[in-house]
Formats: C-alpha cells, sequence, structure tokens
C-alpha cells in the first residue's frame, strides 16, 4: 500500500463519498443550465448544492458570488487579467506559485506594474514591508496564504486589514490552506478567493474555483455560452454567467461539493490539528537526522502541512526515487513551481524533497518516512 | 426510463468504460507531470494516452500539438484570443454558438475586425461567399463544422481549401461534429481544431480540446504551473505546456480517451450511419405532423443528428416541459446559445424545440418522440 505524501499537489485518497457522488453524476446527469428536462435541471442543482458548500466553508454570503474554475491556476488568472489594467500596480511576494508569478509577469509586458516583496530566508512575510511598497498606483494586493514549498503561513488577516485600510483589492491564494486552515472572507477582508477542490477540499482533479466580493467588477477571460441571455451576442453581465462559459464539468463539481462536506464534517480545525501533529512529528524526526535540512518556519504554528527538506549534497530527484521505488512512499522533488520561493531560501539550484500532509495520513506513515530518510541518507544507492 | 435527445448539448448515456475509467483514475491517479513517484507517472501515462487516441481519430501527426480544455468554449477562446491582434481581420458565419460569437465581440472591442458571413434559410454557408469576404488584412477563417440548431453541416473541406489557398488560418468548431462526422485535420487543412470531449466523444464533461497546426504560435490566454521549466517565472514555450497550465482534469481525461476508444471501436462512419438512419426516420415522421416546421436543409446528407421544430405559435418551452413530464423525453426549447443562427432561420422571437440524436438512441424511441409530439400538436395542455 502506498504511503500518499503529495498532498500539496493534489490530496489522495478522496473520501468514499466523493467517488460516489462523481460516479452517480456521470451516470445520471445531463446539462446544467442549459434544457429543462429533468436531467439538466438535476445538473443545475448539483452545481447549486456545490456553490452554497463553498460559499458555507469561506462564510460567503452571495452564491452568485462563487465561480467555479478547472483548477486554482485559472482562477488566479480570472482575478489578475480581468482586474489589472496597463498602469495599474501589484503587489506580490517572493513566496508565490508560478500559477500567481507567471500570469504577472505576462501582465507586466501589458504595462502593470509587479513589486515582489521578499520573504525572509524562512519564507516569512512582514505585513509592513507590503505596506511600504504600496504607491499611488496601487490597486490590488496578491498573495498566497501559505507557501507551497516551505508551509509557511502568511499572515493573510493583517495584509487584509492593509488592503482594506488602503481601499485595494485583496486577492488570496489559498492553494495550500482552502479545507486546512480557517478562512473567513468577511473577517479576513479577502474580495478575491482562489482556491483548489482537488487539495484540502478533497474534490476531484478538474476543479477550483474563485469567489469575487460583490461590488468588485472582473471583466471575463473567456466569453461564450452561459444558458443565460441566449439572444445576446455579447457576454451577459450577471454573475457567475459573466465568468463561467461553456459546459461546467458537473461530475467534477458534485465530487467537490462532497468533498466539501467531507471537510466540514470532520471540521477544518480537527483537519488543521491532524495534519500539525504530523507535521510536527515529521519534522522533529528529520531533525534528528544530522544530513537533513529542514526549510521553512521553526514554529510548528506557522506553517501548513509542507515539509521541504534537503539531504546534504544528495540529489533530491534521486531520494524521492527511492522512496517510491524501495518504500512505496510517494513524495516531490523538484523546484515545485515556485522558483522565486526557492530563491528565497536558497534552493534553486537543488530544489527540495517535499512532504505534503493530509488528513489521511497516520502517525505510522510518518515514522516510516522518517526511518526511510534516516537509512536513505546512511547509505549511496 | 428517459428517453434522451439532447445529445447536442452532452451526450448520454457515456459508455461503460468511460464510467470505470473516470472512477479508476480518480481512485488511484496523482497529478501528472509534478512528480516522480508512481501515481504521478500513472497520471502522466493516461494524459498521454488520451493525446496519443484524439491524434488517431483526428489524423493528428504529432500528440505535443493536442491541448487539452474544459470544453469546446476554452478551445476556442485560446485560439481566437492566442491568435487575433489588433488590424487583424476574422471571418466567420451566421451560424456560429455564442461560443465563438461572443469571444469574436469581445475582440471586435480590442480593435479586430469581425466579418459574420451569411448563411441561407436552412443555414447553409457559400464558400464563395467567404472567398468574397477576405481581404487584405484577412487572418483567420473560423467556422462551424455543423450548426448546432440546424444541423447544417459547413463545407470545411471547400473552406479549407480556400483557407489554404489564401494563406489564411483555418480555425474548425467541431462541437456538435467531433466523433460524428470524419475529421482529418490533413486533409481537410484544419489548422486548429476546438473539440468537445462530452458530446460525439462520449467523454465526461469537463473535457475538450484544441488541436494547434505545427508553426501556428498561439499565445496563452492562461500562465501558471506547468510541471516544465519550474525553474522559470515566464511560460515555457514548448507544447502543449504552453498552453496547459494548473493541475488537468485527469480523470475526465482519462474518461474522454475511453470514450474515443468506444468511437474508433465502432467506428466514425457507423455512427454516422446510425444517427442519419434516425434523423431520417425523426424529420419525416414529423414532417406528417401539419403543425410542424422543421428546421434546416431538406436533404439528409447536409445535416448531423440535430433537429430544431417549431408547432405553429406554440411556445417551444412548454412542449420540451411537456415532453420531460408526461412522457419522459428530454429535448432543448429557446435559442440554443446561437442567437444568430436563429436571425438566420427566422426563429429569434421563439427559439426553436431542439432533438439531439446520439449513437445510444434507437428508432422505437424515435417513434416514441414522434408519437409525442403528434399527441401534443393535437391538444392544448
Amino acid at each position: 500500500m502506498m504511503i500518499y505524501f503529495d498532498n500539496a499537489a493534489t490530496s489522495w485518497p478522496k473520501p468514499e463519498e466523493v467517488y460516489r457522488e462523481v460516479e452517480k453524476v456521470l451516470r445520471n446527469c445531463g446539462n446544467p443550465g442549459r434544457g429543462g428536462h429533468k436531467m439538466a435541471l438535476e445538473s443545475g442543482r448539483v452545481i447549486f448544492e456545490a456553490r452554497q458548500e463553498i460559499c458555507s466553508i469561506f462564510n460567503i454570503k452571495d452564491l452568485m458570488r462563487v465561480v467555479f474554475t478547472s483548477n486554482t491556476t485559472e482562477a488566479l488568472n480570472i482575478a489578475l487579467k480581468g482586474l489589472l489594467k496597463e498602469g495599474d500596480h501589484v503587489i506580490t511576494s517572493s513566496m508565490e506559485h508560478n500559477s500567481m508569478i507567471r500570469p504577472l509577469m505576462a501582465l507586466k509586458e501589458k504595462g502593470i506594474e509587479v513589486t515582489i516583496v521578499k520573504a525572509n530566508e524562512e519564507g516569512k512575510i512582514d505585513p509592513e514591508d507590503i505596506k511600504k511598497a504600496i504607491t499611488k498606483k496601487t490597486k490590488m494586493i496578491a498573495i498566497t496564504h501559505a507557501s507551497n514549498v516551505t508551509g509557511t503561513i502568511i499572515p493573510i488577516e493583517e495584509i487584509g486589514n492593509i488592503a482594506r485600510e488602503m481601499n485595494l483589492i485583496f486577492l488570496v491564494d489559498a492553494a495550500q490552506t482552502a479545507g486546512v486552515l480557517p478562512i473567513d472572507v468577511e473577517r479576513q477582508n479577502i474580495d478575491l478567493l482562489a482556491f483548489p477542490g482537488h487539495k484540502g477540499l478533497y474534490g476531484p482533479q478538474g476543479t477550483g474555483g474563485l469567489y469575487v466580493r460583490e461590488g468588485i467588477d472582473v471583466l471575463p477571460l473567456e466569453e461564450g455560452g452561459t444558458g443565460s441571455k441566449s439572444e445576446s451576442m455579447y457576454q451577459p453581465d450577471l454573475m457567475p454567467d459573466k465568468l463561467e462559459s461553456g459546459t461546467p464539468n458537473t461530475p467534477g463539481i458534485a465530487g467537490l461539493k462532497e468533498g466539501v462536506k467531507f471537510v466540514k464534517n470532520i471540521g477544518v480545525d480537527a483537519i488543521y490539528q491532524h495534519e500539525r501533529k504530523l507535521t510536527k512529528m515529521l519534522i522533529e524526526g528529520l531533525e534528528q537526522i544530522k544530513e537533513v535540512k529542514v526549510y521553512g518556519p521553526q514554529e510548528i504554528e506557522e506553517r501548513v502541512g509542507v515539509v521541504s527538506i534537503t539531504l546534504k549534497d544528495r540529489d533530491v530527484g534521486e531520494i524521492s526515487y527511492i522512496l517510491d521505488r524501495d518504500f512505496d512512499i510517494a513524495t516531490r522533488a523538484g523546484l515545485h513551481c515556485a522558483p522565486l520561493a526557492h530563491s528565497t531560501i536558497g534552493t534553486l539550484k537543488t530544489g527540495t524533497l517535499r512532504f505534503g500532509i493530509g488528513y489521511f495520513n497516520t502517525e505510522e506513515e510518518v515514522e516510516k518516512a522518517i526511518k526511510a530518510i534516516e537509512i536513505i541518507s546512511r547509505k549511496t544507492f
């Protein structure tokens, strides 16, 4: 049986009800919002309920402000490109994934100014540095909630307060935190929340979404059939249709609905406590091995269950391969699509070996992983 | 048991192997291209095989030129927005779906000139009219392979020849034809093919794709993590990664792979023959009912299995509702996201009742549908 520590990429396994719901909807549903027959209506109902679940877990008041996307990347692209115009200034951080940095670099070429605030070597961002970066042209602060390399939690409350105070749009990338840390778009002043469906919310791959606060007018990245205002050659202005064109991934969204229900039943806090306990065990165990360097914050409270390590000058790709081949342990090695974060922590050349902890991991699995790294550290293969 | 005639929106049922493969991959796979462990490699293999199947059914020579998208709409948006620039001219038709028209109207606002060539009242396009519309600025001909309102087949070979002759990019929307009519990107001179996964290819909703001919450089609509060139803050230039950012819909794509295999096993020609026979039966039966008007070409050879009708001045929405409620027959009523097509055939005010025929429909079902319309035509409910 595979020991799966690649939950930061995609969670596995999914709850049984997710598998069942995907299959049920795939076998029984039609095309939502595009027909009046029972099957099409049933699809519409499934998607409506999924929006409700998303609202409930993030404290979103109006379900029409939840847009489903195929992943977090799409959500970030819609948010950034639908709002930033030539001459605008946006502040981001050096801990971002390429899903944030690459669209920003594309926008830079179109005359949008981008400031990248540097984190320290533990991946921590000082909100004061963000405040200092604000200029008259600043329109948006766009930042991750936690690093996918070091697991460092970014203080989004404080940054959200700065955004509100300075009347800036606040975009949060919840790729590593949706379902794992409490997210409350009201309390945290989040204007735009990009989230994955297939990580901490335990839905299928191919799902994700974007919350857009009322009053924020995001231009669509894609236009097309929406099932609404069919008589018009122009994209309708009503949400969520404005940002959701074409046939949606109904079975995937149905699975996501069940994933969110699962998370709500366990409780985000209980999931976080469990993952934190395992993260602490893993870090403490790995730190006993003298060749191992663990990256990210010292304080367990300042990180999610993402643990990056290196083993002296050993090739991390080889270690990940051995873990898989000889120990049936799935990890990920490399740059994790976040070159700036690796520059920040000093691993751009080597990459890191990453453990991504999920709710289904156990203490026994963590012990086995520590043991395996210890064995690998002692011999050359 | 539901009689399903909404296959033009999404096909139903799917072949059993599609359901099984989606479940298998959902239960067993990791994140493709983003990890070296067995599960991630298995995901990569599944997607690789899906690309091979797509290549095989459309005679695409290089599988790196197949990009997976979440639907046809996304594929069309990528193709149009990634190629057309201010000052360019594009020719399209009055039979297009809003997935083509709405992005073109958005591009028009950015200084792209759009010519809409008018079809006749049967939905037929004269290739000569397209030729006449070509100017020095024309960069692309973008056209549907068959109307989703009238079922009219557009002569894409002839139009493809014109495009090749005049050195224009030829984009084909295969939403109603992929898996139903023979498509050969070489023989038909197709440079860009946008196709759905969830209609005639019998994959799950949330799948689709875009073929991009070698030598055509489409700018990405979305940038993000690609698993390739992770060290770079810029989108990689290599295909298909350039146009595929973020975690893909692996279970959906896996299902699509099985759908394409199913279509290849039956044979596109056999599927078309079956659907044509049922279409002929349906039209001939409906034409016996004096209140019914059938739209689209007279010649059965000039249409796919999409049949639009009106019943004198009866509300088509009501008829669709009665078909569903009293006869368990699923159809679709309205404008089918194609207002220009309705203008063309004179049904913009009323909409039409649409039957979308699929491979799983039977003669018996067609008979029941004719009978139901006949009964409805005789009484007021």
